[in-house]
């Protein structure tokens, strides 16, 4: 098939498109400001000007869409305006797709769609659905509004709700790349208390649990996740021992958030049954490789 | 206050543009096809072209947006494609409303945001929310992104939930005005069993509640509505009635979707108790109104 990649450069862009690729697909990927170091990333483009989605999509004309770009800035996209742009490109992206023929879009969502729960799992089925922010809201929005306009033109819709990441090239101020790196250079890593529980899942999982999807028959929401829940304490802990120096990891070091709900863990059984999507990472394993990249980029830099 | 009127053409429009002004206030009406014969409508403006609504509300700076503008073609609008442009450039009215010190948008929403109880009445506080259509969803996802992006940028919200209307100037297919239409011209009027229970207000209501709301304090979602609910039968006997040939009407005469929801209808405690509006109209009387319109348009035309 034809899968055109929006995001192709992005944490889990870059693995999605291998696999695809990898998997025997034609691949064409996406990109703002594209890493063309990074193989199947073709196109550049800013899907945020007016009429470019569709311009973008009349060209390639594709079977599947498989939609990763968003407004994604450090720190600052949780109220990002952009948010409100990326909903309307991406309900041009669709509309777009169903226009030239396009059979499937699987579009990447968020963990924050849900109304956490205060113990157990997160349900595609059965958890409820809460506005946080404006990320979340403007994602939950772009789900109802796609789940309604690919019903009336007939196209199949997933979408892929990712959890917490980690991996290379991830903003050096997220979490285990912050602790990663102070780490290799043999700094302290400064923590919170740590004691809120989350799903880190390695971004080459993500990205080829989202292309697995992608290829997929499966509709619907679906959790890409590992299924693991750990706390961040654990996380860091971890990265120390794995490290050699767990010694710089100074749990309590930062103050604690007082919003941060107390568990995000997801339900895979969607994303492993019926995708049929098996992770190549486990946790420590995962850490370990995001450990040795920051390692490799010390290094190098 | 000054107050930007979007749709100010419209059904509702033309009676809220009114409204503001007999209330003191400095009005600017917007419309895409303006008639100029109605008054406070000063403004032709195609709101879904790009960048149309940042340059409206940075040459008007209002103090409150009434924005009333959205895909209403009559039969299409369910689902139009359109709904996902106008949720975008409501997105971008908010957004420059906010840019340039507007303290306050009040918002058309359509009671099919609700998932339609069995029994009683759709409460704003209780009544479960659900996705029907593109209209509707996309109604529903405006509303809770511009609650996130209200409350972010300090503007104040109110979300007027229009229920069925009727009045002068409203599309000749709809249901009153087709009834009203066969009964001025000695035609029968073909209805359906009619055994669903709507709730209907004439738009002249519709549109002063609207305005009271915009200027009020009051935020949130309010049902703008009368509060009674009536079988399809009983109105369309009622305007038979009410035009001295009862005779006319023809229940039955046309099938039963079977996908109606049986029964509409508004808790209007808020818009009564809290916005503090009383309708001028009683079911019988705003229908009467109507038919008087539709006995001066034969005339006319």
């Amino acid at each position: 098939m034809k899968v055109l990649v929006t995001g192709a450069s992005g944490l889990i862009g870059q693995h999605a498109t291998a696999l695809l690729h990898a998997s025997g697909h034609e691949v064409i990927g996406a990109a703002h400001l594209p890493r063309f170091d990074q193989a199947f990333v073709s196109r550049a483009i800013n899907l945020l000007e007016d009429g470019a989605a569709t311009r973008l999509v009349s060209e390639i004309k594709p079977d599947v869409v498989l939609h990763l770009a968003w407004s994604t800035g450090h720190g600052i996209f949780w109220h990002d305006p952009q948010n409100l742009a990326w909903l309307a490109r991406t309900c041009e992206l669709a509309e777009a797709a169903a226009d030239y023929g396009c059979r499937r879009i699987c579009v990447a969502g968020t963990c924050y769609e849900y109304a956490f729960p205060a113990e157990g799992d997160c349900h595609e089925a059965t958890t409820p659905t809460e506005n946080h922010f404006l990320y979340d809201t403007a994602k939950d929005a772009c789900r109802r509004l796609l789940t309604n306009f690919c019903m009336a033109r007939g196209m199949s819709l997933a979408w892929g709700r990712l959890f917490h990441l980690h991996g290379p090239n991830e903003h050096p101020k997220r979490l285990v790349a912050s602790v990663a790196r102070a780490l290799v250079r043999g700094e302290p890593a400064s923590c919170s208390s740590g004691l809120v529980v989350r799903d880190y899942m390695h971004a080459r999982d993500a990205g080829e649990a989202m292309a697995a999807l992608a290829i997929s028959p499966i509709e619907g929401v679906v959790n890409v996740a590992s299924g693991v829940g750990a706390t961040i304490a654990s996380i860091a802990t971890m990265l120390g021992e794995l490290s050699g120096r767990p010694d710089l990891i100074r749990l309590g070091a930062l103050p604690d958030r007082a919003d941060e709900p107390p568990r995000i863990v997801a339900s895979v059984s969607r994303l492993r049954q019926e995708v049929g999507f098996t992770p190549r990472f486990g946790l420590t394993d995962g850490l370990a490789d995001s450990l040795a990249y920051w390692s490799r980029e010390a290094v190098n830099t």
